[in-house]
This record gives C-alpha cells, structure tokens and sequence, in this order.
C-alpha cells in the first residue's frame, strides 16, 4: 500500500524541509536584526521575514491535503509534479517577501493556482469515487465505453 | 484503498476550502481597513478577523487528525457527519468572532465539543484495534458472541 | 490496512491532545494575564506562552509528516518511540519557555534533533521505496543477501 504513495511521500518530506528551512531562516533575521523571542515586532525586514512563514504555515497543512487527496483519487505522479511547482513558488514567495512586500505577489499566486488546480482534481476525483461506491456508476468506464 | 476513506477525503477537501475562504477574508480585510503586510495589527475589526483566522489554523491540523484516526479506526460515516458539524461550528465561530469578540463563543463551543467527540472515538477505534492486534484479543467480536 | 498504521495513529492522537493542551494554556495565561482577545501582547509572561504555543503549532504539521512518512516507509515501531520523544520534548520546550525565555531551549534542542532523525529514516525508507518501484532493484534484498 505504503508503494502507491511514495511519490506523495517524497513530495511531503520535500515540502517540511522547506518549513524547516523557513523557520531556519526566521532565527537567523531574529539574530541579524536583534529581535529577542518572544517579541515578533520591531524591524520592518524582520517582520517581512516573519510574516512570509506565518503564511507558508498558513497554508501548509491546506496544500497537504489537497496533494494527497488529488494524489490518492485522481493521480499520484500529476498530484506530485503539481506539488513540486506549488515547492518552488513558495521558495519564489519567501526569498521575494524577504526583499520587500510588493515582491511577495509573483510567488504567492504561484502557489494559490497550483493549490486551484489540486483542488479541482481532487474534486473531480473524489466526486467520481463517491458516484461509484455509493451509486454502483464508474463515470471513468463510461466514458471510455464511448470512445472504444 | 482509496475507497474506503473518500468520505473523509471530501470532508478534508471542504475543510480545505475553508481555510481558503478565511485566508481570503482576511485579504480582504486588509483592504478594507487599511493594514498594509507584513502589518497584523492597527484596527479591532480586522484584529478580529486575524485571530478567527488564526485560531482555525491553529486548530485545523489537530482537526484531520482526530477526523482521520476516527474515520478510520472507528467508523468512517460517523466522523465525516462529525466532520461535517465541525466545519459549521468553525463557520459560525469566524463569523461570530468578525462582528464582536463575544460572539465568537457559541461557534467555539460547538467546535471543542466536536472535537472531544471524535477524540474519544479514536481513542476507542485506536484501543481496540491496539489491544486486537498485539495482544490477539477481538473486544468487538467477544462483546457480540455475549448477545449472540 | 489501518492496522498497519495504529501505533503511527496512537502517537497523532496524543499529539493531537498535546496540542489542545498548549491551546488551553493560552487561555488560561489569558486569564492569569488579563489579556482580551483578540490581543497578543501586553504581558512579558504571556506572550512567552503564547510564542511557546505558535512554535509548537508552526512544528505540528512537519512533525506529523516525518512520523508518518518514516512509520510506512522506514519501520512504524521505530518511528512511534522517536514521536514519543518528540512529545516529551515538546513537553520540557512549553514548560521552559513558560518559565523564561532562556527556558525554551533544552526542549526545542531534544525537538529539532527527533525530527532530524524522522526526516533521515524518512529519506532512507523513501529512497529505497522509488528504487525498488521505479528501477526495479530492491536495495534491501540486496544488501541481506550479501550476508546470506
């Protein structure tokens, strides 16, 4: 079972480096710009920093699940190929975020179209799934009977 | 597989959709009270509406954890229509929260106790199951054989 | 198939009430402190909790990654005692930094170094897992028939 998810797998772990190098990188500007824990507030740079793991926080436990649920009911290799995208424009959001708060956009819709896209592919997944365990209806046979 | 967990699958992808509209509310906070990011404070209104957000985050992974271990360690219709509650607490909450910071009990209410529900339906599935496999001991079938 | 994973679902359900523990001390220090929400700061005393608290939320979704990837993919009973002591250590980390802020780093140290641990079986189960699905070459059969 553990072997129709490890693309899915790969792409999770690859993803909390990510976070771990996000919050890695929150210590670092808390050093750099003297802001002592538990304070969050003082420097705009900080602040930037900060502000763009909140989000990646945000949104990350959002984008796991649309991964695995467009990962398990619709397919596993496009799900991952899609999350490795939804990866780089969040790399793209914090390094921009970083610079300043206008060069956090181009990332950021990056990463809401990929989480779009995976949304809908889960969708249409698991609708398709719900229609033939509790309806006995294989939309997916049907409609390749049309095309034989 | 997959079949077996596509209810808590569509209730996980309509939990991530809320998520998403609260995200986008606050967007649309931001606009409307004037915080420009990385800011997160200068208004009530909108301080209201980040800490709805905020707080649902902070309990959104705590919430696909008790849904998945109930789902699937107790029954799976059941947590999904607790699922489903779940997410009505949690709009009523952030819709309560936005207008004053009263209103965001009866909604938080409703969802701890959701989540205490589902909590202690997991911890059951989980023991049983537990108890079952390691020490070869079937709760469920021995309490059935006593009302044969 | 949940079976498989029971021990993974016991040490998430635990965390699970880990979580609404920190949460409940947040309100509590809300209380002790007098800090109305949706207000954050105010108290030295309580934003030291409440940070303790965020920390632990921003960890939660990576920490339950790594537990899982490297329970299906590495070893589950391995993987469960390291949760186990991520816990623990979650645990030293929230009663530290509710003492002072020095307080915090024992417990953050034991943390960091677990998940270390998880990412690196994760890897490891995860990489050998792709070999052996997408190349054919099962490194494990390999390597125990060279010590026959």
């Amino acid at each position: 079972m553990a072997k129709d998810c490890v693309l899915l797998a790969a792409v999770s772990l690859l993803s909390a480096a990510q976070q771990a190098y996000f919050a890695k990188q929150v210590g670092n500007a808390r050093m750099k710009y003297k802001i002592a824990p538990p304070s969050v507030t003082g420097s705009a740079d900080f602040e930037r920093i900060f502000r763009a793991q909140q989000n990646s926080i945000e949104f990350y436990p959002l984008f796991l699940v649309v991964l695995w649920t467009s990962g398990l009911f619709f397919n596993e290799e496009v799900a991952s190929v899609f999350g490795l995208i939804y990866l780089f424009g969040r790399h793209v959001y914090f390094t921009g975020y970083k610079e300043s708060t206008m060069g956090r956009i181009p990332g950021f819709k990056i990463g809401i179209s990929i989480l779009l896209v995976l949304f809908i592919l889960s969708f249409f997944g698991i609708t398709t799934c719900i229609i033939d365990k509790y309806f006995d209806f294989n939309v997916i046979k049907k409609i390749s009977k049309l095309f034989p």
